[in-house]
Parts: C-alpha cells; structure tokens; sequence
C-alpha cells in the first residue's frame, strides 16, 4: 500500500475565475497550504465539483501541478467517469504525474447496474490501464452516485486485482458498512468519508479520512489523527465534529469556498460551476460569524 | 419548432467492435435503415448507453454521419454530461453537423441541485453555445439521471429562452407529468419517452414518442403515429404496447442489440459496454422464441 496516502486527505475545492475556467495558480497554492498542515490531496472529488470539470480540463490542473513542482505523490485525483475512455484516460494522466493512487467512482449513470457489469466495468479499466503502478480506492458514495459499491463487489475486485486495488472511500455514513471494509484485511487501505469518523475509523483499523472541512481546518484534523491513540482524543475529535456539524446548515462546497475567499481576500474562490450555486450574502455574514465562534478556524 | 423532428424517433443504439470501440458503419447502416422506416434518431440517449462514450468518441461518430450523407436534420443528439464544458463541445458539434435539436440530460451528478442551480446550469451552456440554429429538448428521467427537469424549471427555460427551448423527452413513466409539459403550450413540443405513451401522446397534443423498441419494430410504432386519428388507433398501439410489454422481461438494451445482431447476424451487435452485460445464451434463445410470436417483428 502506497503509505504516503495514509492519514488525512482533502478533497481540494477549485478555484473558477471570472470565465468559470479552473485558476491552476490558485488550486496550487491551496494544495501546497494543504500539504504544509500534513494533508494529503483528493484532487477532482464531489467537494471538488470534480463532475463539472472536463476531462481535458482536470489533465491540464494535474500537469500544471506537476510543473510547480507540487509533492503529487500525495495526490489521490477522482477520475471515475461514467464512460471506459474517459475513466482510462484520467486514470492514465493521473499516474503519469506520479499521484500515489486514484478515487474511482463506479459509472455512476447506470443505476441498474449488476456486480457483474460493475466487475466488468473495474476490470476493463484496469486492463486498458494496464500499469502496475495503478492503485485504485473505490469510492463508495450511494447517496449521491446512486451506484453503491457493494462488499461483495469490493471483495470481488480486490481478489482479483490484490495489487491494484488499494482501498476505499466510504462516504456512505453508513459506520456499519465502513466497519466491514476496514475488516477486509490489511491489505485494503479504508479511509471514512467524513472528519466526524476519523477517531472511529482509526480505532478500527482503517487508515484516515477524506473530509470536507479538512479544506478550511487541515490542521484540527491533522491534529486527531496523529493523536488518535492520546487519552484526550475524544476531546479532540469531539472538536472537529462540532465545527462540522456547525457548518453543516451551510451549503458544503460553496460554504468552503466562501471561508477560503474571506480568507485569502480573492473573489475567485467564491465562485462555483453551475448546477451549484454560490453562497448568498446573508449566508457570508453567518458563516462569518461561525467561523469566528471557533477557535479550530485560525488560518495562518 | 423544428418540424422534422416531430413524429417518431428511435433512441438508437450503437454498435461496438471486438475492442468495445464504436463501429460507425454498422451504426450509420442502422441509423439509414430506422430513416427509411420513417423514424428520426434520437442518438447518444439512454438506449444508446450515450453515458458510456466519450465526447471524443460521440463527436467522431457525428461526423462520420455527416460525411455518410446521413440526413443528419433528423437527429436529435443526446449532449447531457455533468460539465458545462463538456456540455457545450458536444452541443457546438451537433450543430454543425445539422443536427435539429439536441436532447439535454441535466447535470446528473448533483442530485441536491436547486431549481436556480439547474437553471443556470441551463443557462450557461445556451450562453457559451451562443448559436440561434440551438433547440434544445430537456431530458426527463428522473429515475436514472436522480435529477428531475421539474415544471417550473422548463416554464422558467422557455420563458427565458423561447427560441431556443424546443421541446422535452419526458421518460418519467408519470403520465399526468407529460400531460403537464404538454400542457405548456404550442411551443413546447412533448415526447413520451416510452411507445406505450404515444397514442395517448398524440391525443393530448404532444409530438410523438422516443421509445426503446422503435430500434427493432420502427415500422409499428410509426404507423401508430401516422394513424392516431384513425377508428382503431388503439388497436394499433394496443399492438405496440403488448410487444413491449412482452419484451419487459429482457435488460432493455442488451436485448435490443441481440435482436439487431441476430436479424443482421453481426456479432458487434451483441456487445455492450461495461458496466451493461450482454444478453445471456438462455435470454437469447427465450428472445428468438419471444419475436417470433409478434407478427409485428418482420425485419427486413
């Protein structure tokens, strides 16, 4: 397993400018700011609005942030599509700038899909792929793909592919079912989809968390992951999950961009690609206030 | 309205060779044969697996049909991908092919996606196509996209873009819903998105049908639509709605490529792309014994 995708990732928000095209230069520094509070990148995720950018777009971020020199081993980029080409073709870019492992989405248009088509699915992926230095995390989000990644399934593909299948994303919330993938064994890296069951997923066995909030409070996260065996970890993951649930009244994406914009004073960051759509105004002012209620928000 | 594309269309398949790529010919030979049945085409839908190829793959084949000489004002492209960008290529792509309307899923990843997001989603692709010849028929089917097209955000469309809003697909299966859109008046042309719905389609002022079985039967579905004034035009649909209803029983369209491929006897026919699963020997054999009891499969 890559070890370098252990721990706390962010699913990196991205930043449009005024022609709603991608700003690389400013979804770099984000990363870097990311990196530099010991979080990894889940690049082109759903907080990422990464189903609203191109595939020739997201191969352009992911060479762009190759050229800056960006630590890209700490990448893990979304690249599930829900056609073969496309999947192949990110999947492709994403290994070629040596991020460590993809997020892969099963072809989420297919809501009647069988285990045998979706196995099907994964295989001609990897097959067309066809590099030994492919990992793949499946990305388990029902709620919002509509195609669940089954046990069954994920059992399946990691029997077949031992090397290539590296883990899960369980963003389901459903903590039973993040339960039974980290129980598959050592050999498949599970991480929760949400900060509020990093302690819980730590204590079982799994291996951290891709969280939401971890774009505005890297360091908080950080902070219950390295010290996941403290006595005090209760405490310190009681934190997080009240600053989540306090932001939880607020549109996610367009929330974490509106904190990223007050913050860094620049106004491509509130932007989002439509169907989202941009926090209002009164919405500004209360997440001002929110943020300033807690201490967890004290961006450098 | 773009009067060619009223009447009956076929969502048509598309054919994949021995390496799942596309194989234009046999498409273009399907897309003449459905042309010369009286049907229009209703390429990259559902039926089509229009999700499972990519926009590369999807504008070579548009152009493959305009050099063929195909009569490409009679088709009607699905272009609904989750991008805008990816949204708007397509789109630019039908059009200068000639195409007449285009079919628009919405963005089908955001399932908490609010009227004024969609809206603008909407918006945004009509702005950056930027192009009068545009006709746009949104796509309802809200059973797979998890995105619906509801009625105030297609009164909120034509309103705003009377021109360029032509029409809906609604492939609900909730009558009173199409009864509804077809109750928005003479400038908003309604498909049934199921052969079922077409005579009662036409009687209550839609335009005709989008139907998954014109692929095979094209000939019994258009002499509904040609005759729905006629004494036994229920004779006639009740004809078409017990051939589909018999054909329930198969996964759509696997089935509709096996049948294509045993009538043709071309084994690309049979193929589909992951995470679709090609009809099984025992479906085929059931398939062979289920068309022979409809006099209304007499392919040519």
């Amino acid at each position: 397993m890559a070890q370098v995708l252990k721990g706390v990732l962010a699913p990196v928000i991205t930043p449009f400018d005024a022609d709603l095209r991608p700003n690389a230069e400013a979804w770099i520094a984000h990363c870097r700011w990311l990196l530099s509070q010991d979080c990894g990148l889940a690049v082109f995720g759903t907080t990422s609005e990464g189903n609203s950018i191109s595939t020739p777009e997201k191969c352009a971020l992911l060479e762009a942030a190759a050229e800056s020199g960006l630590e890209t081993a700490r990448m893990m980029p979304g690249v599930g599509a829900c056609s073969i080409p496309e999947t192949v073709e990110l999947t492709k870019a994403a290994i070629e700038i040596g991020a460590s492992g993809v997020l892969m989405l099963p072809p989420f248009y297919y809501k009647a899909a069988t285990e045998d088509g979706l196995f099907a699915f994964f295989s001609e992926v990897i097959e067309r792929v066809g590099d030994e230095r492919l990992k793949i995390y499946l990305y388990h989000i029902p709620q919002v793909s509509g195609v669940p990644i089954s046990l069954a399934l994920a059992e399946r593909l990691l029997k077949a592919y031992p090397i290539t299948i590296a883990g899960a994303k369980d963003s389901s919330g459903d903590w039973p079912n993040t339960k039974a993938m980290i129980d598959m064994g050592d050999n498949f890296d599970v991480f929760a989809g949400s900060e509020i069951f990093l302690l819980e997923t730590m204590r079982a066995g799994g291996v951290g968390c891709i969280g939401a909030t971890t774009n505005i409070t890297p360091a908080a996260i950080y902070d219950v992951y390295a010290n996941w065996r403290a006595e005090d970890a209760d405490d310190r993951q009681a934190r997080i999950t009240a600053f989540r649930k306090a932001l939880d009244v607020f549109p996610m994406i367009p929330m974490l961009k509106a904190a990223i914009g007050l913050f860094n004073n620049d106004s491509d960051w509130f932007r989002v690609r439509p169907p989202l759509v941009a926090l209002s105004e009164a919405d500004q002012n209360l997440l001002r206030a929110t943020l300033r209620r807690y201490e967890i928000w004290t961006p450098e």
